[in-house]
C-alpha cells in the first residue's frame, strides 16, 4: 500500500467535498460566535489555527458511503466533531504547556491557562447545545462515549511519561482512546442511517485509521529528527513521551545504549546531542521498521473492515485515506 | 423573612429527603467509577470533598411540588446535577488555583493542574453519557446551556479581578452565569414534567435563589472578616476579587479610603491590615446593608415565583430553601 504508489494528498481527497467543508467551516463559526469580548478574541484565532478538517470529513465520506440520500444533518454533524476536537487540542495544549500548535502560538501561551481551561469547556459545551438542537440521540450517545474516552486517554497520556515500563499494550490503549476513539466516533456518525452492519464497519475502520494515524504521527517525530521535514522534530523526546518506536526498541537495546535513553529521561531539558543518540539506538534496534509495519497493519485493519461497505467513489476515497495516513509526512 | 425567625438549617429542610438523598449520592459514586487506578483515586478524594447536596436537594424538592407521580429518573437527574456542580468545581479551582475547597485539598493542589483539567472533562463528560441514557433531551437542553452559561460566567469572573471599574450590571451577570444558571437548572430539571407555568416559575425561583446565594457568600467573606465564622475571610479581597459589597461602597468613599482600595488591589500579597482597612470602609459606607437588602429582594422574587406552584408541603420546602440561603452563616 505504501511503495510504489504515486503519494495521496488530503487535498485531493477533499476535492469534491469542498463546498461541503466551506458549510462546515461557516457552521462552525456559527456554532461558537460569542457575544462576550473576550471568548470572540479567542474564536478569532482558533479559526485562523484552523487544521486539515480531517475528521470532518471522515464525517462526509463516511456518511456518502453509508446513506442513499445524502442526510441534512451531516453539516452541522461534521461541524460538532470538528468542534469537540478543538475543544480538545485547547485543553490538551493546557494540559501538556504547549505552546506551539501547527505553527501558531496556542491558547494557553497567547492567552492564559485560565482561558484555556474555559474556553475548552465553552466549545464542549456549545458543541452539545448543537446536538441537541439536532434533535437526535445517537450522535450524543456516539460523541459523549468518545469526549469520555479521549479524557481517559489524557490520563494514560500523563503515565506515559518518564515510564520506560510503559508497554506495547499501554501504548494501544493510549492511542485509541486519545486519537482512534474521535476518528472512530467521526465514521460512526456519518453511518449512523446506515445498516448496522455498515455502522460497526465504519467505527471499526475509524479505529484502525486512527490507530495508524497516532502511531504514523508518532514515528514522524523520530523521522523527522533523522531527516529534515518542516515538521519540528525529536519534540517526544524531549518531553520525555514514550511511543511506539521507543518501546520496541527498549528491550533489544545494548546497555551503552540503554543508559542514553535513562540519562534523557533523567534530563529535565535533553540538549540535541541526548535526543540523537536516543533516535539512533532506537533506528539501529527496529523501532522506526516496526511501528511502520503496525502502522500498515492497522491500515489493512481498516481495508478489511471496509468490505462491508458497498463498492464506489465514497468506499474509495476511504480507502485512499488509509494511503494517506501512511504516506504523509506532515 | 430574616429577622427574629428560628434559623433554618439545610439538614432541617433535607430531613425528609434523606432517603432519595442517599440513593442520589450512591448513583453519583456509580457514576464516576472507574477502573482507571488515577481516576479511581481522584474520585475517592472529590466524594470526601462532597458538599451538601444542596442542588439535589432543588431537583428533588421542584419534582415533588410540580409532578403529582413521582419521576424514576429524579435520582439519576439529581446525581447527574451535582455531577456537574463538581465537575464545574474541580475545573474552578484549577482556574483560580485555589488550595482548598470545603476544608480539604483541592484536585489541583493534592494532585496536579493537569489531573484537574482531565478530571473535570471526566466528569462531565460522564453526566452527558448518564443524561443519553435517560433518553430524554429535556434535561440535555437545559443542562448543556447551564453549562455553557457557566462557562460565559468563569470569563466574567477573570475580569472581576482587579477591575475597580466592575459594575454592579457586570456582578449581576457574573453571578446569574456562575451560580444562579445551575441552580435554576436544577429547579427545571425537576419541573419538566409540570405543566409550562410550573417549568417557567420554577426556573425563576432558582435564579433568584442562585442570585441571593452567591449575593450572601460574598457577603459572608466580609463579614466574616470582621467577626469569628468558621469560614475562612476575606479571601476575595486578597484575591483581588470586586463583589457587590464593594462595588456598592465603592463610589461612596473618601479619597483616604478608595487610596486603601487601590493600595490593595495592586498588592500582590496584601495583608490582613490591607484587607481590614478596605473591610472597615465598605462597612462604614453600607456595602455591607446594601448587599444584604439585594439578597433579600432576590428572595422576595423567588418567593412571588413560587405563587405559581400549588402550595403544600414541597413548596413550603422551597419557601424555606430561600430563608437558609438569607441566614446561613457558612
Amino acid at each position: 500500500m505504501t511503495s510504489g504508489t504515486a503519494p495521496v494528498a488530503l487535498a485531493g481527497l477533499q476535492s469534491g467535498l469542498e463546498p461541503r467543508l466551506d458549510a462546515v467551516r461557516d457552521h462552525l463559526r456559527r456554532l461558537i460566535s460569542a457575544d462576550f469580548p473576550l471568548i470572540a478574541e479567542v474564536n478569532t484565532h482558533l479559526l485562523q489555527m484552523q487544521g486539515k478538517m480531517f475528521r470532518p470529513t471522515l464525517v462526509l465520506v463516511a456518511n456518502e458511503a453509508t446513506t442513499p440520500c445524502a442526510d441534512e444533518r451531516v453539516v452541522p454533524l461534521a461541524s460538532v466533531v470538528e468542534l469537540i476536537h478543538l475543544a480538545t487540542l485547547v485543553h490538551d495544549d493546557s494540559v501538556d504547556h504547549s505552546v506551539l500548535r501547527r505553527g501558531m502560538p496556542t491558547i494557553n501561551s497567547l492567552f492564559s491557562h485560565q482561558v484555556s481551561v474555559i474556553m475548552g469547556d465553552y466549545l464542549y459545551s456549545r458543541a452539545v447545545i448543537e446536538l441537541v438542537r439536532l434533535g437526535d440521540l445517537g450522535p450524543l450517545q456516539v460523541l459523549a462515549r468518545v469526549t469520555n474516552e479521549m479524557t481517559v486517554g489524557e490520563m494514560r497520556q500523563l503515565l506515559a511519561l518518564d515510564k520506560l515500563a510503559f508497554s506495547e499494550q499501554d501504548y494501544d490503549l493510549l492511542i485509541v482512546a486519545k486519537t482512534a476513539s474521535l476518528m472512530s466516533g467521526a465514521c460512526e456518525v456519518g453511518a449512523l442511517h446506515g445498516t448496522a452492519r455498515e455502522r460497526l464497519a465504519m467505527r471499526r475502520y475509524g479505529e484502525s485509521l486512527g490507530m495508524a494515524f497516532q502511531i504514523v504521527d508518532d514515528l514522524l517525530d523520530y523521522e523527522g529528527a533523522a531527516a529534515e521535514t518542516g515538521k519540528p522534530s525529536g519534540l517526544d523526546l524531549r518531553e520525555h513521551k514514550v511511543t511506539l518506536p521507543l518501546i520496541y526498541a527498549l528491550p533489544r537495546m545494548s546497555p551503552a545504549e540503554r543508559a542514553h535513553v535513562e540519562d534523557l529521561m533523567e534530563n529535565p531539558e535533553p540538549v540535541e546531542e541526548d535526543i540523537l543518540a536516543v533516535v539512533d539506538a532506537v533506528t539501529s534496534r527496529g523501532g522506526l521498521i516496526y511501528a511502520r509495519e503496525r502502522a500498515q497493519n492497522c491500515c489493512a485493519e481498516g481495508e478489511a473492515a471496509l468490505e462491508a461497505i458497498r463498492p464506489g467513489p465514497a468506499r474509495d476515497t476511504l480507502r485512499a485515506c488509509l494511503t494517506y495516513v501512511l504516506e504523509r509526512r506532515s
